[in-house]
């Protein structure tokens, strides 16, 4: 019992690891649509969330099957709980990926974003995609400092989320309200992003050492 | 068992239901604290979130006690998960709440809101509050009918957006960016907190007609 147990819950690590690649792809494709205004890859992204939210469905339904036949206690128990929350988390990841896409699509064939903070935008754009990337290993791995890793990388997400937001507000701003808040609305999506995938990990932490961080 | 089962989740559903309340609460207190510049209601906010949190991690404990202890399957185990679902929700409701009292506090000892989207604010919060009250009492009851009535307000919810939206951008708008920004926030943050209060109603609904909502 125990065996089939872990065979199934593996299988649904496996399901939550491959969304977050997915997630990592879709951030990656809506970031490039954003950055070059790109409208088919845009739609694309926001095409492909489907994908996303109907393989989360299946694997919701797994992970009940799971709680139903094998009624597992403790620390099995509170895996497959967290692989319910896990596969929340990837949902509302690829939901953000297309809001970013979404943005892009609005201002095509105009840019969204202006040359001055383009690179910001960029390294956002590749720090989501590296940390769902880090997610992915994390679920498969159970490794926690491994997981641990992924609060040094969404502090870099933080820092760069604050630092767009001063050039955004300060008086040398000179590409107007539209932009501002577009911008203002992206760099939040990337930090939600961040988030989403830290707390995949910090699940891992607190099952491998019972020590709980921030949520 | 059976009773026993039912006993525990309907204990589940009222403390789900008490956190409703409290998220209402915090929104209210959130938007007189934002619309009135009032730093003391805006900090006792952020405070009292830490209850909303704490008390949703008894709750969780309580819902894995039951998956634990009573092993439910089916609909009764659709039922405890849902809660677990609901749980979350709550907190990230109370969460959003906490943003709009910090947005407040920022911009203290200014009003972030400018008179000229005061009533749309207000409109908003007053919205915010109904829906959680509304979500309160689709718990209980279980009533999918009375679910299907928060959507319909958060219809109202996003149509204000909309409007603020277009206000924000137009322009004539002659409040800058940073009080751009700031309502662009605040209006993101209603809507994120409604949309929760929805996703709630919306599992009552799956779970007495099996009819799945957007989610």
């Amino acid at each position: 019992m125990r065996n089939v147990f872990h065979a199934q819950l593996d299988a649904l690590s496996g399901g939550i690891a491959d969304l977050c690649d997915r997630t990592g792809s879709a951030m990656n494709d809506a970031t490039c649509a954003l950055l070059q205004a790109d409208v088919h890859a845009a739609e694309e992204v926001i095409e492909w969330h489907h994908d996303i939210t109907y393989l989360s469905g299946l694997l919701e339904g797994d992970a009940l099957t799971i709680l139903a036949r094998q009624a597992p206690v403790a620390g099995d128990l509170r895996a497959v709980v967290s692989a319910l929350k896990d596969l929340a988390d990837v949902r509302r990841m690829g939901a953000l990926a297309t809001h970013i896409a979404r943005i892009g699509r609005l201002r095509h064939p105009a840019k969204a974003v202006p040359d001055e903070v383009e690179a910001y935008v960029a390294e956002m754009g590749r720090i989501a995609v590296q940390i769902a990337g880090d997610a992915k290993s994390v679920v498969l791995s159970r490794d926690p400092e491994r997981a641990a890793q992924l609060g040094v990388d969404d502090e870099a997400m933080d820092e760069l989320h604050r630092q767009l937001f001063s050039r955004v507000l300060s008086p040398t701003w000179a590409h107007g309200t539209v932009t501002a808040v577009d911008v203002t609305l992206l760099s939040r999506y990337f930090e939600r992003f961040a988030d989403h995938a830290v707390d995949i990990a910090n699940r891992v932490i607190y099952q491998a050492t019972g020590a709980r961080q921030r949520e």
